[in-house]
């Protein structure tokens, strides 16, 4: 059957970067038939998308945009700047226009994303992939086959079926979430774990200094694949954890408390807790395979 | 040129666990013309190793070995075994017997072994190799090629250059360290990292069962290779976090201190400093690459 990716006839991504990137180039090279057009400020970026084959064209510019030939945009920069787009592209828009984006953070943003929009739907969607690299440069075709996608929305309609289909014909799997339940589970997930791989990171410098001798010239086994995603990038990650602020700083918490609990039970020699302890992560850990 | 493996003619590997068995069966597939006997309470790891050839011989009563073709025993059992191991041992040995280990915890384990084993020589060893399974049945060839393998010694003799000739020749990087400052390494890039696996594993346990959702069905991008040693023998690490207690509690400090600071930065909304942490953290973690 000839995947239909919802009907767009014209597809605009703003921000060319691995997410957007990816997906320009997964709709071109598997099957999409409509037009998809670049935003990035950064006009080597724009280059780049097109020398690969992940865009028709590219723009600078909003002014430049052929906005009639758009019935879909993804915001795909940073979330911390998905209002000001929001507000700076809301003029040009042509009737029932979709926006959705491809950022990490939904909640209250979605809630301020479709305030500033109406009425043109933004319908927010998270696609749970990615690599530690930055960049079109980096994109990488079918980065989303295979990997769950949430629609933070409360109600299906047909534009969310449209949206549904664009990113089912590219292999994600769709799933329907509340949006502030996503920013919980994503905190706990992703943002945690990402604080957490910098922080291990961070210490390890400051043990080096101590100690006068380079600790990353040991790195045991697993360490690398343990702190791969403190490589990924400072800007994304500062402002996803400035954006989702109250249950990132919530999860964190948490996990202090499970490393201080860790501690005690070392402190006090306490092999049954400890034990214990270790015994139901390995377990569930083991779950994930 | 023929490996030659330090000279040694019988080795008694006691412990055919994930280590002890990738020991022996690298030994045997990779050229050493002696002989390998193991030594294993659990029959059926001896029926394993036999097996899949790893050993010649194995046992599981130190009776019944035959101590006079033996000229090296490698302890693989525990770290907290060792002490106890090193006094059942020590009757049967014959002159100039070697005793080593393949142990991630040295310092003052590895003086009180010497203590109790003179006038036999017990010489400190850590391969920075493994995996996150148990076993002599997951035993791998070639588990040590191209790893480092610290010798906790103070001055190189005939007898530590035979051990060091055995794993040069196994395609181990052989580097000598004093034993206090292998322990604070360790407990820096390994056992620290593996705290942290444990404790992001227990602290999103906590929160699932507070959302009432099981978290682990949304495992984000990185999260898996994150947390997979989480996964490695909860008995092995618990020995490991209490007989390198000192030194692990120092770095779980250290590591709480940089996840305070993280918070605080996130909380405050401290953009600046919260990017210059992460980027030192990226820019460090890249160079091992």
């Amino acid at each position: 059957m000839d995947k239909n990716f919802g009907g767009f006839k014209g597809i605009l991504i703003i921000g060319l970067g691995l997410i957007g990137g990816s997906l320009a180039l997964s709709l071109k090279k598997e099957g999409f038939k409509g037009k998809i057009y670049g935003f990035d400020l950064n006009k080597e970026r724009i280059k780049t998308a097109e020398k690969i084959g992940a865009i028709d064209e590219g723009f600078s510019s909003f002014e430049e945009i052929p906005w009639e030939k758009i019935d879909l945009i993804v915001l795909a920069t940073p979330v911390k700047t998905f209002l000001n787009i929001a507000k700076e592209i809301k003029p040009y828009l042509k009737e029932k226009t979709i926006i959705t984006d491809v950022g990490s953070v939904k909640g209250e943003l979605v809630k301020k994303l479709q305030d500033i929009l109406k009425p043109f739907k933004f319908i927010g969607a998270h696609p749970i992939a990615g690599t530690e690299k930055e960049g079109v440069e980096n994109a990488v075709v079918g980065l989303f086959k295979n990997k769950k996608l949430i629609l933070t929305i409360e109600n299906e309609d047909e534009d969310t079926k449209r949206l549904e289909e664009l990113w089912t014909d590219l292999g994600s799997k769709v799933e329907v979430m509340d949006p502030e339940l996503h920013d919980f589970v994503f905190a706990s997930v992703s943002h945690l774990p990402h604080a957490v791989a910098f922080a291990l990171v961070d210490s390890i410098i400051s043990l080096s200094k101590e100690t006068g001798l380079d600790l990353f010239l040991y790195p045991g086994a697993g360490f690398k694949d343990f702190t791969r995603i403190a490589a990924s990038s400072p800007g994304v990650w500062k402002d996803i954890f400035l954006q989702n602020k109250k249950d990132v700083l919530h999860t964190i918490d948490e996990f202090i408390n499970s490393m201080e609990k860790l501690k005690k039970y070392i402190e006090k020699e306490d092999e049954e807790s400890l034990l214990k302890i270790l015994e139901e992560s390995r377990e569930k850990r083991l779950s994930l395979e």
